[in-house]
């Protein structure tokens, strides 16, 4: 597997080890990862760290040019908060391990021209499966629902 | 002037007082604010702090219910990030300071059935305006230029 997936879905792994949503996410700029996280609204009762949300703040302040350079990968498609965020900083291109359990924002930002790639990684869906099923009253407040 | 966007404003100059971008926002439930906030990029070193986000932050988390009856208002036209989150959440209106020093992702909001008011306010547009000037760089990093 992608070493950069691997790198996102172990964030995932750590959220769910806190007790949290497995989603995670890393943002890598020019072959390095600048920027890890996880969902955290459990942990921090947080709204708005998202997996992707929470790896943009872990990367820090960057000029422009440093997100038109990189790549962001998330092991779940990326909602409309993080679909915001890949669009105002101009992320041209996001990995997203899977669709099957949340379809997020992805003909928006196709409409936008950043490239998606979803690999539909078996442990990415089975993280989510997993918690859903356990956890719906978390999820829909994940997603608004 | 309405309260709530005094409020936002009020937070709009903590920021300036801060030495941060003064852009400021309430999150008002039933005629109760829930969360008030402040773009704190430089203050926190923050990549996805803007008003409208650190609002959202601080009023906690709350099921859908909550938003979906709530307004927010923001001294400057909300970005693709910030939108992205009033559609996560489903908020279904939005009163908004000022436009003309940036105009955020109005049209998609629209579309999505989110009731915008923009209220050209004289003091937000100067907070803006006063701030861009000085601080051109700092305000290309916040929106991604």
């Amino acid at each position: 597997m992608d070493a950069f997936l691997a790198a996102a879905i172990e964030q995932a792994q750590k959220g769910l080890n806190e007790g949290g949503i497995p989603i995670g996410s890393v943002l890598v700029h020019q072959g390095n990862i600048i920027g890890a996280g996880h969902n955290r609204r459990v942990q921090q009762g947080s709204s708005i760290l998202h997996g992707e949300m929470d790896a943009l703040e872990n990367a820090g302040r960057h000029p422009a040019r440093v997100y038109k350079e990189s790549v962001l990968y998330t092991t779940l498609s990326p909602c409309a908060m993080c679909s915001g965020a890949i669009l105002l900083y101009g992320i041209p291109k996001v990995i997203i391990g899977e669709n099957q359990t949340f379809m997020g924002e992805e003909t928006l930002l196709r409409s936008r021209g950043v490239e998606l790639e979803v690999v539909q990684d078996p442990t990415c869906v089975q993280l989510m499966q997993d918690f859903i099923r356990q956890h719906p009253e978390l999820w829909n407040e994940d997603i608004g629902e």
